[in-house]
């Protein structure tokens, strides 16, 4: 067997073995394009030199080739493998339920009677859910979740969505410009999309953050949109300076038309919240300089740091008045894939358009109308997270115990993560304020970065595989994020629960030690 | 208020207040720009001068402008409307269980326990429902079914489906090379989308039926690959001549570099089941000309026509051996929206995928990894529909007899239906050898064809608003699938319930004799 089709035979043998949170493919394409295997292959009809350049180009790190490894070596554990570690912990990806946080009972129940009706007619469920259950039914295309929906979503679960709006904001909000999707990943990369064309004879591109979220990386480069990327300030707690954006505008204006922004308040992977007038200068910046803003706020029930408020954009929009709150075009995205109900594989979202030209709001509908609708029991979750049990009902005590008990829990957890990584040396944590993400910057010693050099990686890679061969913890090199050259980061979550977060800041700490004194030899870091 | 802005305030209103099944906006838009309304937006960042022209141009029929007019007229009759008839009558969409369609018990209680597994404890479901939920649950993160599984789905689910295509066509099928998705519609646009790329200098293109399921139009619109026409023939029974295929690819070769073709088999709008025969001679001329074969077979259960016979593509491919079975690249598409479950709500579904280059099949899969995974719930559908119950389990008699119960049902409506329109003057009807869609050629006065002519609209588009407005029965016009030039169509489905579906026709044949009456003036019109 050649070199290229033993890869060729691993890359399918990866391709499908791996398991659940393992899904990103980088690390077998780039090693085929090396050893030219796809020359191989070119007799066939759709073969990588044909393909969608945009399609090769695109990268998601938080399914990457770190955790197809992870996934390995969970495999391998299961088989009997001995490794100085029993388990793998994954702190790869915002999947709550997935790390043991339970789901909300009151969205399990309704969910359940939406899917088999009979159980509102037979079951011991509460009065509330069984009520919710057929009102939702009530919307639906023949009483049934087996029914199509309108492509934007139920009229009765938009204008429930509408009116948690108008609740967090306290300003009204238009159910008409609400949008129900498939999770929020699927609203940005239709809005996004809007977005493909040449202006001014310069390719358009999109603001975005670095670090950021790869959705917005992976998606300007399937849609080749332009990534112009402006720095979060490490220094101000990730702050957003506004001479920051007027630098990297400035700067990518010479060959790009640059068209909208992407905030991202909570931030992933930084965990900052933003202040009220931070975003005030943010909405200003977007207004002089004719920008789309993508208000990208689904962590907005996740913010735990003393004297951090969420604010979202529509509500600061709205409250600074002319010309403001009726010239800025807006898109604001929410899920419950987060915030305390963590129901990421129910995929269930929605966007709210503001000030959107009406004719491209219509095309936007008529675009998503192709793909028929959102799935209904997604549709269902985001029903009972705009309109949650209310008191004197039913549900509504053991709703609100599960509420809070999920967000105290990960407040802890915020805190106990950052605090572990600023009592490390050489390793300096911002406070992790709101999201589910520790972004904490190490430093690396030379000769560690020589090692990463000479085996063909970038040095925060090759720090945070040495930390999955070693211990099992599976967390995600800043380099997938973006980070500023020269500076070494991870994402971690702070999803594990309490006691293995411990035991994995423990291992952390332990490994971190043994390999500053393998590469330092005596050199001093600090940050 | 000027004309401009009342076409705004009218386009904004449509947009939302429509009721389920009435999705799409070509008749705002294209009103909005013949009006010129666009300009006065032109001081909004993202306007009609500067939005994607692919989504400026996508169209979707099955949800347009007569379906918004059904809706309005729906909401009219609930206000008290005075009308010549007293409810609407949708026919416009393959969506079953809206049409009053049950769904499969079997599906619902498995969906029940995944949704609530505290049911699987204390419910009194048979044992084999709560068994296959656990068993669903084992195979999700932290057991729940709100956590992120892998991006091409569930092991468990993917392993099944091998299974049952193996089931289905006697031959192997890799597990690995499936891939779940959110319905249908979702895989097809990420494996079109891979072939945008300009080949020789000429833009890209792919060959599709006409007439043909709009998804198809609409996504090369959005891709901006070129349609590549064959047309069906209709008068053998919309038979596909090999002929026609290379008369077509010859034709767009000149311009275009011609790179797949898609075939829907069974069709729709169509209806019509290709012969054994006819497969291996599509999949010659695919060979021959280095074609990448799109196999829609999302009704590969709705046969219902003495002597028809589904034969999957794989199939075909595997049993014709050397060179065509390892040498021709297929995608299959499968969803459990149609069939005999009709679940369109929960959006699942598959492809396979066979002779893939392997490079491009990581591409994929690294493609949707950004899109996180399609929805658990309708993962759950797909595992149900793979490996429904089986003799001796317990739910095995009621499923089979509410699946032979749905097909039966609709076998039967299948011939009422071409049958009817036989009978009827000016009308030919193919017959409905499967799928759920019948697609009758009708001809038109020609005093008909000068009054649409002089009302700005197709004459078929003409003749079913007619229909609308006068019967409240909406079937969607030939025009939205493609139809040859001068003959006139429509796609009706055959899922109104007999008693509705008899009362339909009842009135749909008055209706084309009043009409037929009111422009012949004795012409006399025959097919």
């Amino acid at each position: 067997m050649s070199p290229q089709m033993r890869m060729i035979t691993r890359a399918s043998r990866l391709l499908s073995g791996v398991a659940a949170r393992s899904e990103a493919f980088v690390i077998i394409v780039d090693p085929l394009k090396r050893f030219g295997a796809a020359r191989t292959m070119a007799s066939k009809v759709l073969n990588v030199d044909n393909l969608n350049p945009n399609v090769l180009k695109l990268e998601y790190a938080v399914r990457g080739p770190l955790v197809i490894r992870a996934a390995e070596i969970e495999k391998e554990l299961q088989k009997g493998a001995q490794k100085p570690f029993k388990k793998v912990i994954w702190a790869n990806i915002g999947d709550a339920q997935a790390m043991g946080q339970k789901p909300i009972t009151f969205i399990r129940q309704v969910l359940a009677c939406v899917s088999h009706p009979e159980l509102i007619e037979k079951s011991d469920y509460p009065e509330d859910v069984k009520h919710r259950a057929q009102e939702i039914l009530n919307g639906m295309g023949g009483k049934s979740c087996g029914a199509y929906t309108q492509s934007h979503g139920i009229e009765l679960i938009r204008r429930r969505v509408a009116e948690y709006i108008e609740r967090r904001d306290g300003h009204k909000a238009n159910w008409q410009d609400i949008v129900l999707s498939g999770g929020a990943s699927n609203a940005i990369k239709n809005v996004l999309q809007l977005f493909c064309k040449d202006v001014d004879g310069k390719p358009s591109g999109v603001m975005i953050p670095i670090p950021q979220y790869p959705l917005y990386s992976a998606s300007l480069a399937e849609y080749g949109l332009q990534q112009c990327g402006y720095y979060l300030n490490e220094e101000t707690n990730w702050g957003l300076d506004i001479s920051e954006l007027e630098r990297s505008r400035d700067e990518y204006m010479k060959n790009v038309a640059v068209r909208a922004i992407v905030i991202i308040n909570p931030g992933n992977p930084t965990g900052q919240v933003l202040t009220r007038e931070n975003i005030e200068s943010i909405i200003k910046f977007a207004h002089k300089h004719k920008l789309f803003i993508f208000a990208d706020e689904v962590y907005q029930d996740n913010v735990y740091a003393e004297g951090s408020k969420f604010f979202s954009f529509k509500k600061v929009l709205t409250e600074m008045g002319a010309p403001y709150n009726t010239e800025v075009e807006l898109a604001s995205f929410m899920t419950v894939s987060k915030g305390y109900m963590g129901e990421c594989g129910l995929r269930g979202g929605w966007m709210e358009l503001v000030n959107m030209d009406p004719v491209v709001q219509a095309n936007l509908y008529k675009a998503i109308s192709a793909m028929l609708c959102p799935t209904t029991l997604g549709q269902t979750a985001v029903d009972c997270v705009a309109r949650p049990p209310q008191p004197g009902e039913p549900s509504y005590e053991l709703f609100i115990k599960e509420k809070t008990g999920v967000l105290d829990s990960l407040n802890k957890r915020a805190k106990m993560i950052a605090d572990t990584f600023n009592n490390m040396e050489g390793f300096s944590c911002n406070t992790v304020q709101g999201a589910m993400y520790a972004f904490p910057q190490f430093q690396l010693p030379a000769r560690a970065i020589e090692a990463a050099k000479a085996a063909g990686q970038a040095p925060d890679v090759y720090y945070v595989f040495k930390l999955l061969e070693e211990t099992g913890i599976c967390v995600v090199p800043g380099s997938g994020f973006g980070q500023r050259p020269g500076t070494y980061h991870f994402r971690t979550t702070i999803l594990p629960q309490p006691a293995l977060l411990q035991e994995m800041l423990d291992i952390f700490q332990n490994f971190h030690k043994k390999f500053t004194a393998e590469y330092s030899q005596g050199e001093k870091l600090s940050l």
